[in-house]
């Protein structure tokens, strides 16, 4: 029985969460939870996955700014549907380094065809636009402070997993919001999915984008918890700051929103915690807080190589059969 | 019906286009033609390819110099074909960091057996020594300022598949020939091929190596443009230049020798604007250039993977089949 | 005909050479040397190696500090056998950079479902805690000044292949024995396997580690070698040095340490020049002695391949038949 995906992604760019319809979200889910059960029983799940000339398709990873975990999430994602990859990590400093501009150097790797090409990137318009006219699909795996669709996907995915609905679902997002890819990316899918969304943040971090304008923001990280049925934290992004600072010390933001074994008592018990990670401990999250059975961070790294191997098979329009 | 090379390039180091006979690069084309044509339709070509366990060869691609677009090139073109890869970049920092040389680096590398090499250096005689020494095929990805084999052979691909011919076309190479591997190897390849080349560069760029004596220098851009059928652009190699410049500032440089819209309009309507890459818009060539239809840059990336691609059979002994 | 290995490394971590008992290390030589004859004689030996799956298998080698030769050898390997290999170099640096604690990498690293994952890491507690807690199998593939156990295996695959027998050799490891994870991961093994061990270095240089105090320290590099049947000359690990130095200088340590031809004349005929790589020539070893025929550092090099191919079955729990 073949697993129809409603979602025409085959040969258009996936750049933002606000692409998907609720159907088209529903589709990659259930796509990667198939993926993740079969790995389960069999260690493998490529045997799901069908297409011409599938063995010999090429993912191209080109990171124009340094990343390890998404990287490497989309490789083995590549590997688990039994497509080829390669990855550039970093690539922005050797394409300036050579007097290049950035525009120019995706267009070069596009040129060479890969199936499908997956970017992270520093937003900015010249980019939009050598993205908006490239040939092969592209996936968005970062866009400066703008968007993470993946991730997004991976978040909702892992909350679905473990309370059963995102419907109604109340989650906090806490921390750095201005500065974050992944939060604008939960907004949108989270809200199309019928989840309620507030973010808990100094004003120093409120995020000015209008889509926020009618979220509502907590102060207090406690009274952010006693409403949520999920915690998200988020990394502190000390690459966006301005060198004037964000106009209050770490001290001061550790003291009032690093979510330790005092604040998430006031979560919910069979509340979530999760955070994209990389997690810096002790500034954002404690060591303790990080043995709570409530905290889901390394599931969500888990089911990122199936919401991506999912995204993959979508993009590169291959066939995905229960057996 | 099956394509024979001409050429026995199995087991043997390709180093330098002046290896290569009329025949054996027609071989070549030949494959990479095919491959490209089969892409174009199918997305893929593996399957003209055959070989014992071809699907088990590996190529090592060992970078000692950085370089982002020949080392995707030759991965994919390995990808593509049907066999493994794995590439190493900016190897000399480590090598050196350990205090390991050049040399026994090559060596340690091929010592594991890959089954085809491809290396880029900086040349020098122990280099030369210790490759010609190695048991495994090599192929030159470039080497210092001396030989860029396998992009003499994409842009000649590309100027015999947009002008029908490459005998009798006019050749005019712009720029910082003095430090050009890709000149000196374009000149060898192409006047084997029956081309005339020339070239247009100021006398503090013009190559002192005894092959280029009877080369017709252009002094005058515009003049050299009305001569030529195909005008060929160098990348500016400042690292190559000695610490007390050039002799001349780059502003003058530009003045006389960028590549703008009113200096192509002394080339011929169907002439061709080609560069081996990376561009530096504004110095070299303007942007406004870029968007000329003669302009056939990208192409050239796209064909380096076929004319790899094609090099990669060569080497390995593969056997290309046309269906 | 298929070789039973009597180790039962599946899911296992493999992290030292004192793990195994001789009949698993005979059967690991029983692999290596069965995957070697065959890619002698046909260039591959992955139709040796079955399992279900295998060629959706992936390994990740996460290299936290920098290596070359050691990082290639497993993919190679990996390759080899007909799995799927990624691998990160200097994942230190990018953990580091971002806040992450190197144990949450690899926890990261491990939850996206490597099939085996194979790490190079400075030893550390936190870390050593970790890696004993993650699911997938591990391969140790050099932590700290502690252990090498591919490397040790290598070595004395390589002296068995050479000398017939390991019993009974007489092998003298000459220079910086203190920070040398090869010496360690050595002698274990070699002693397991009935070879006398000794070593030859200034006191600067003499391990403190307990299993170190009943093995014999040659001062005398001429004495040690007419001692000896097998000569392992290590690199000297500078990285290691305390920022007071060793308390010797380089010259003096060249002086009496140096491998040199002198020196080498008291090597029995017969006898072997190991050394790990890379070689610092004209510190540890003089470019005249690299060209003896008794120096098998690179087959040293070309057996690590084999050898860890033989060790990426056995922690897979592959099949490999002889035909």
């Amino acid at each position: 029985m073949s697993i129809v995906l409603a979602m025409n992604l085959n040969s258009k760019h996936f750049l933002s969460t606000s692409q998907l319809s609720p159907d088209e979200i529903e589709s990659i889910f259930d796509r990667a939870r198939l993926f993740k059960e079969e790995f389960t029983k069999r260690g493998r799940f490529n045997h799901l996955v069908t297409g011409d000339g599938i063995d010999q398709k090429v993912l191209v990873a080109a990171f124009f700014e340094p990343s390890t975990r998404t990287r490497l999430s989309f490789q083995l994602a590549a590997y688990r549907i039994g497509i080829k990859a390669t990855t550039f990590d970093n690539l922005a400093i050797s394409s300036v380094s050579k007097g290049e501009s950035l525009a120019d150097t995706m267009r070069n790797i596009a040129a060479m065809g890969p199936d499908v090409l997956c970017v992270r990137y520093g937003a900015s318009d010249e980019l939009d636009e050598a993205i908006s006219e490239l040939e092969c699909p592209v996936i968005n795996a970062g866009s400066g402070a703008r968007e993470h669709p993946s991730q997004a996907l991976l978040d909702a995915f892992t909350i679905l997993e473990n309370r059963g609905s995102l419907d109604q679902q109340r989650v906090v997002i806490v921390g750095d919001v201005l500065h974050s890819r992944v939060a604008n990316s939960n907004l949108t899918l989270l809200m199309q999915m019928g989840a309620e969304v507030a973010y808990c943040a100094p004003p120093e971090f409120a995020p000015k984008d209008g889509r926020w304008k009618s979220v509502q923001r907590f102060d207090d990280l406690e009274e952010a918890l006693r409403w949520a049925t999920v915690c998200m934290g988020l990394r502190i992004q000390k690459e966006r700051h301005t060198s004037k600072g964000i106009g209050l010390s770490m001290a001061e933001y550790r003291e009032r929103y690093r979510i330790g074994t005092s604040q998430l008592e006031h979560l919910q018990k069979d509340g979530l915690l999760l955070h994209p990670g990389p997690v810096i401990r002790g500034i954002e999250i404690s060591s303790a807080v990080l043995r709570d059975p409530r905290n889901k961070i390394l599931d969500q790294v888990s089911n990122g190589v199936f919401i991506r191997a999912a995204l993959l098979t979508a993009m590169l329009g291959l066939e995905v059969n229960k057996q």
